[in-house]
């Protein structure tokens, strides 16, 4: 067993934009990212928090990122805003085209953000709570590296491209998932593979095609998708969507871009938010009362709403003001000083 | 082994419409059903065909249903197409208001309609396909009943929640899904019961709450959903966004409603529909390529696309003229008259 360290919320932040100034991000990148990697940080969310510094390092070294441009973001009079991140980091992006895109969604009901030529590490769902903080409902997805396998396929074709969605509770932390639809998320499968675990079966196919429980055949491999032909179904939809319907690279092409080279893929991002307000005619608080019927029927028998276990550490991380962090990461995270 | 007897393409229709203007629907839904019932019934799609006049019919019997009314379509300047079924079936509410949720989505890049107030019986993938045949990229979700166990739950709270989404292809069928949220669709777990076979493993519980295997135990209990924490995850935001969002009933609320008799459900329904023209700044024909790369590459390793059974057996029939359904289907069928 890893001993732990605890570390002040300050110094998660302080820490990271140490590392990540260094590391060649301009202040706004820095600060916005490490404020990302706070938020997964302080929720517990180990594979996205202080963990993802190697990863922005990482594609720092592999030298196509641009750690000081501004992304652009445009001023249709449609339902969509464009967030060219121009090679940058995709936090920035998404944090600057955030205020647009609540505009856009409570003046049409329903509007999306298409974020194009970003690398991307973080979890998505910072992303949509925050939507969720503004009263919108949000789905956010995004296409990964040619890592998954299709169902009765044989190699990777899908990224792990994950699904996100959060929806508004007065009151209350908002309902949120955010799930790779891969079997695993690739950043679990690093973990296990730094911690000397086996996967679990049904989760990844070695490079020749069969099946493996080894996280270091798995990388070489190709993993596996959830839910079968259901789970490779929504993958393609993700690539679509988060990819070609936005002008931007499949998971495919983000794996050609990379060349073998380290680092965060480089590829697009879509969010959709919706007006709860706009949707309903203005009957916000009864059908919010008809959405708590259904969370406290599902409590009731003793299931769990997701992210139930993120929101409880972040209560406990808040009040007693540190995180604790396996003493491994924390000394890793200390070499890239 | 059951005989087949040949339906004549016409006779689809014919029959259709005889069957369900004598149950009671007006001509204009008579025919909106027919043809969504033929649309079906040409790919083979047997669960959502002829089968489906049983649940019309019952629907009618159950006493709820305005076989004559007329929906109504609003008139926004923003984004979101409301139909109000007022009390109806949904088909006739989806088709007449489907040319203007085409139009605003071509004006603003993205949009929704929100069905409400709908009796719904009916598979989603017609409806995403004719936006595909549009040029849109399309998603469509409802609720129906709560049938569906929520990942670690012992009873029904969440409906089988379908999601189908369509992308349109240049020259050929579009990539269409429509699946179940449930491990099984409700309809399918009908036709086991009507051929006296037992259910797979896995996808349902009895009123206990224990697994079974038997399709009459799973209909009086609660199925469970595809892929576990994930599948259950997707099927609540499937009821929040084709429910509350719109201000119409969740599962839960349908099956008060119904109040134990049967026929279909009666909630809502949400489509969102993507303008591949305005989210890709025009470059639709260059990133319709790249969307088929993806989609070779999936061929290429032996993986198939959803939908092609389904387009095979549309070929199929359509070049000989008929389809071919069980007799005692037919038979049934003939007795409804």
């Amino acid at each position: 067993m890893s001993r732990f360290v605890k570390i002040e919320l300050a110094e998660i932040t302080n820490l990271s934009v140490k590392i990540l100034s260094q590391a060649g991000y301009g202040d706004a990148h820095a600060h916005v990212i490490a404020k990302m990697l706070y938020t997964c940080q302080i929720d517990d969310c180990h594979s996205h928090g202080l963990f993802r510094l190697f990863m922005c390092c990482q594609t720092m070294q592999a030298g196509k990122i641009d750690g000081q441009v501004l992304p652009i973001i445009n001023n249709s009079d449609n339902a969509i805003v464009h967030a060219d991140a121009r090679g940058g980091m995709s936090p920035l992006a998404v944090d600057s085209a955030i205020p647009k895109l609540i505009e856009k969604t409570r003046k049409h009901g329903i509007a999306a953000l298409a974020v194009n030529r970003c690398f991307h590490f973080s979890a998505l769902w910072p992303e949509v709570e925050r939507l969720a903080g503004a009263g919108l409902a949000a789905m956010a997805m995004v296409p990964s590296h040619a890592w998954v396998a299709p169902v009765g396929g044989s190699r990777g074709s899908l990224g792990t491209n994950p699904l996100a969605f959060s929806w508004p509770r007065q009151g209350k932390e908002p309902f949120t998932f955010d799930f790779a639809t891969s079997g695993f998320a690739r950043g679990e499968i690093e973990l296990y593979k730094r911690a000397g675990k086996l996967l679990p079966a049904g989760v990844a196919i070695d490079k020749n095609g069969n099946p493996t429980t080894d996280p270091s055949a798995a990388l070489d491999g190709a993993m596996l998708t959830f839910g079968g032909h259901k789970g490779s179904a929504l993958s393609i939809m993700i690539e679509l969507l988060a990819g070609p319907l936005i002008d931007d690279l499949t998971s495919l092409e983000s794996m050609e871009f990379a060349a073998g080279r380290g680092g965060a893929p480089y590829h697009g991002q879509i969010i959709i938010a919706f007006d709860p307000n706009l949707f309903s005619g203005g009957r916000v608080v009864d059908n919010g009362a008809r959405a708590e019927r259904l969370f406290a029927d599902i409590i009731d028998q003793g299931a769990r709403l997701p992210s139930q276990r993120r929101y409880a550490a972040r209560a406990r991380n808040l009040a007693r003001g540190y995180v604790e962090i396996p003493q491994p990461l924390h000394l890793d995270l200390l070499a890239l000083l």
